[in-house]
Formats: C-alpha cells, structure tokens, sequence
C-alpha cells in the first residue's frame, strides 16, 4: 500500500530539516511512500498573500498524514489551521534525554499529552472598549474527556507509570476545575493511578525532580509552555518530536521554530524531525519502522556525529547520513 | 516613626517562617515596628468558616505593610483578595542563585516583574451551557503600560541592563498584543533597551542561558509560572521572596507555599520570607537596614547553617539565630 504523504517544509530550518527526514523515510525497506510537497510560511505569504493556502490545507486534510517543518513570523497562521485541517485533538510531545547528549536533566523521560483544540488557544477576542481587551477561553467537558481518554490511554500503551493532570484550577476554577474533574472522572473509571499538580508548581518540579513524572496531561497553553521548558531539561528543541493526533489523519511537526538565525548554513538538527517521522510511522501502523528510525537517531546521539546546537560539527546532511547508514 | 505592620503567618510552615522574620526585623536597630498578627488560611476557614477574615482584609488595606507566610488549600482565597487589598500592581520576584547554594543554574540573577491584577486572574468565570465553561481573560492599555513603566524604571534602579517582555501574542493576538504594545511603548518613549520573547521560548531559554536574562516583565499567570521555574534554576522555592506593591502600601510574602509535609517539624527554610522582610524594608524606606538583612541571609546561604531543603541539618530557629548574629 502507498502511503500518501504531504509535506510541508514551510520556513528557515524546515527547509532543510524536512528534507533530511524524508531521505530517511525513503530509505527505509517494505514501506512505500509518495511524498507531494506543499508551500506555507512567510515566505509563501510574501509570494501569495496567505500564509497557509487553500491546497495546503486541503492536501493536509485529505493526505494519509502530513510532515510538516517550521514556519517563521505566520507560524500561528500556518501551525494552528493545519493542526485543525487534520482533526487532532493531541499534541504528543515526548522529551527524552539521550546517552552521549549533554542534558541539563539527564534522567528525564516525559510525555506530554496537550490538549490541542481549545483553552486560550479558541481565537475569540476583541477591544470590547477604548484599550480594553478580552479574551474567552474555552474548556468543555468532551475535549478534557477525550485527552483525559488519550493520556491514560498512552501511558498505559508506553509503559509509563506516572500520570499528572497538569492545571490551574485553584484560580481558574471553573475552566480548569472542569478540566480537571473531567481528567480524575477518565482516571478513576479505569482505576488508574495518577495525581494532578498546578502548572507553576509543576515548572519547578520538572526542573528539580524530573524523573518523578511521566506521562502530563495539560490543557493547550500549559502543554506548550511546559513541553519547551521540558526540552531545556534535555538538550533543546532540536530534539523534541510532535505528534498532531486524534483522528486517522496527523501532522508530526519538530517542536523547534524556523531558527532564522542558522537557517540556510546546512547546519541545523533534524533529529527533532526524523523523531516526528518515527511518530508518523506509529501513526500509520509501521511500528517496526518507527522503532528502527528510533533506534538509528539515538546510536547517532550517542556516538555522532552531532550538529553544533548539541556541541559538534557536523552539518545537517553528515548526520542524515549516519542515520540512514544505521538503518 | 513607628512602622505599623500586620503580619499574617497563614497555614503550615507560614507559621515557622514568619515569626523568624519577624525576629530577624526585631533585631534590627534604628527601626521600630509595631507587629500586629491576624489570621487567615486553612485553620481560620474552618474554625470561622472564612479563609480570609474581614478584619485581616481591612488590617491589610490600612497598614503601613503586611507579611504574610503561607495558605494551604484556600491560598487563592486569602493571597488574591490580599493582593487587591494593599492595591497592589506589580508583583516583584526576584531569583538568584547565592554561592554556598547548590544551583541547577548558578548565572541566575532574575527578577520578574508580574502584573497583579488582570490576565486569566480577573475571576470571570462560568458554566455557559452544559459541559461548557469559559474565562475571559482582561487585559488593558493601562495595567500594561503601569506594569511596563514599573519594569523599566525597576530595572533602571536596580542596574539590570536586560529587559524582557514576555508574552504569546502569536496566539492571544489582540490580549497580549495589547500587552505587548504597551510595554513596547512604554520602553521606546523611554529610548530603553529591552527585547520580548514568547512565553513558551522563554521558558526554555530561561534554563539554557538564564544569565542573558536581567528584568522579565510578563503577564500575570507568564509571570507565576516562569518565576516558579526559576525557583528550580537557584536551588528551590525556599529562597524566593516577592513584594506586591505599587501603593504606598505593600504585601511582602516568600513565593513558597505552606508546605503541609514538612510543617510543624521546625525545619522550614526562613530565608524567602527574611528576604521579602527585607524587601519590605526597602519598600518602607530603610534601604540601610535591607541591605543588611540581604547581606546577612547571603553569609548564612555561603557559609551556614542551611537547612534540610538545601541539604544541611539545621532547623529554623538555627538559621534564624545565625541571621540574626550577622546583622
Ligand atoms: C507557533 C505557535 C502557535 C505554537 C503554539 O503555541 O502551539 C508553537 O509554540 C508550538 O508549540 O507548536
Ligand atoms: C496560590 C495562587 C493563587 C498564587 C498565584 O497563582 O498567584 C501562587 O501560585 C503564587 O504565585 O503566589
């Protein structure tokens, strides 16, 4: 069966990082793949007047799933549609410390489990008067549910034994009060183990005893901050897959931007990249390819070569290079 | 002058770190406060049915300066009204990493400038229909520009030459960009130097690179979170002090919590709330007298005795007396 893949390398980086994966997934045996490359970004804003254009959203909505890069200053424009064009309601970002990568938190293992439709992130907003402006966020018991549902259901699927309902219910108390009591509802039906902790307290926790938590479910805003602050605790960005899920579609996206100020010299990471085409490959039932291109991205972290943002030298293409050579 | 100040010691550990405050202030000379003590928390909820007690409310609103310690479960019911009751705007928060401190981080010299009144913490807040609930989010021309005059003209005096506005103005478009204009224009009437980073990036590059940060001026719930994580860069939240202020009154408080598992055993770190004594200090004009205090928390921090949250043996009333002993 071909597989039918949209990719979308968008801006900076993407440009060379999404390349990088794709040689990757070429490379491997019993698994076919059409790739079908579209255009979103500034740059396609400058050239068409619309950061995401109309194809590229279709092509996401309707493709098998859609790799996608970074994109610059229309990031929102371009991340937010495409994560609704393919239906996803989880954003899964695993951050690992990987053997022979220098992490502030070596013993770090986390996943967090975002909640990837609503929160802050429901658009709604004006200048209701003169210099006054508000915001509506949104939390329903369904979307809590449902992440609620897909947390559990991950840790349970990946081993970890750890849950935490990340929150700020003891000021948002409606919102978040719903949010959690929807998440301890999914828990206590499955009799699963788990515990919640306020976001603030949370971001010190992680930093202090990361090896404590496992897998977090948080509401959207909270995933975002606290999946970067993780990727401090392993080594940055470069290292950080996503997983855009929910639905049979899904978009795997580097939880790093477009870095403008490396972009263009060859020399930018795409571990955080090929890790998203591994997530793509669990996404399409190709487990044992998933675990393969894993397994090469870690022997290349804990051997070599290394771009510069992990300490070494080698450029984008020398490490590509070794990662396909271990497959 | 007699400085008349209320002191609320709260629940858990608030009741062992602010009466060693209160003895570091006592034994300071040239100074001469009147202590009054009121109740709030846990305790006072259930034996009086309210968390936070009209006349501590109106103690706080008329005082010279409140300290207070610590709440448990009711802490949003007891710290937000008594933030509101002193007319507080700014909430300052400084993170540093002292020598003699074991350190994720030992470059962290932070302080964050939260606004203290709007943002997610506006308390609007309802169930709309069946499953759905929604906050809205207040954010205005005239907090911004209060908080942003407040952030400059602290860093100006405080000789940090880096301020950051923190923000997500890429998602809460007219809400922080609101905020974010604000700020900007506050910093370009003044010809000041400053940059702004997305909250989710900062969080990160706070862990990275805390030593290319100085003044990080951020909305109230940016503002709660970041400075929790940088409690985890200096060694945790036992040495974190805050002062809300932005009247002549002021509420002084350690940004610990009332830490229920390890209260009433004698051994909570005093240091937080001697600082933010300290910070009171200043704030009632005896910057003399705060240095001092400063300087004495800083030779027990370097030199001992410390207590069991920063590996040592020591209980409270040590390090209290080893405080007071330098002064
Ligand atoms: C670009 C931005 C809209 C996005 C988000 O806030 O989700 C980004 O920070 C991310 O985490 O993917
Ligand atoms: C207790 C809670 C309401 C409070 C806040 O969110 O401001 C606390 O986290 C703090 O930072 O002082």
């Amino acid at each position: 069966m071909t597989e039918d893949i949209v990719v979308v390398p968008g801006d900076g980086i993407g440009q060379e990082v999404v390349p990088a994966a794709v040689e990757v997934l070429e490379a491997l045996d019993g698994v076919d793949f059409e790739f079908t490359e579209y255009d979103a970004g500034d740059e396609t804003l400058a050239e068409t007047g619309e950061a995401l254009p109309e194809e590229t959203y279709e092509a996401a909505a309707s493709a098998d799933a859609t790799l996608f890069g970074a994109a610059g200053e229309s990031a929102a424009d371009v991340i937010l549609p495409l994560r609704e064009a393919v239906d996803s309601f989880a954003n899964v970002r695993p951050a690992r410390a990987y053997p022979g990568v220098d992490a502030l938190r070596p013993e770090t293992d986390l996943v967090f489990v975002r909640e990837n439709t609503e929160g802050v992130y429901s658009g709604i907003e004006s200048e209701i008067a003169d210099g006054v402006t508000t915001l509506t966020r949104v939390v329903t018991e369904d979307a809590s549910r449902r992440i609620a549902e897909f947390g559990f259901d991950y840790a349970e699927q990946n081993g970890y034994e750890d849950v935490t309902i990340a929150h700020k219910a003891n000021v948002m108390r409606v919102t978040d009060g719903a949010f959690l009591d929807a998440c301890e509802a999914v828990g206590d039906e499955r009799g699963a183990d788990y515990d919640d902790a306020l976001m603030d307290a949370l971001a010190m926790h992680l930093l202090l005893r990361p090896e404590e938590y496992g897998v977090v479910i948080a509401p959207n805003l909270a995933g975002d901050v606290l999946s970067d602050l993780a990727a401090g605790l392993v080594g940055g960005l470069g290292l950080l897959p996503s997983a855009n899920v929910g639905s049979e579609r899904g978009l795997f996206e580097p939880v790093h931007g477009s870095a403008p100020d490396i972009a263009g010299q060859g020399i930018a990471n795409p571990c955080a990249t090929v890790l998203s085409a591994a997530m793509m490959l669990d996404h399409l039932g190709y487990g044992e390819a998933a675990a393969d291109v894993r397994d090469a991205v870690e022997g290349v972290l804990a051997e070599g070569p290394h771009t510069p943002d992990l300490g070494g030298d080698a450029s984008t293409e020398d490490v590509t290079a070794a990662i396909v050579e271990r497959l």
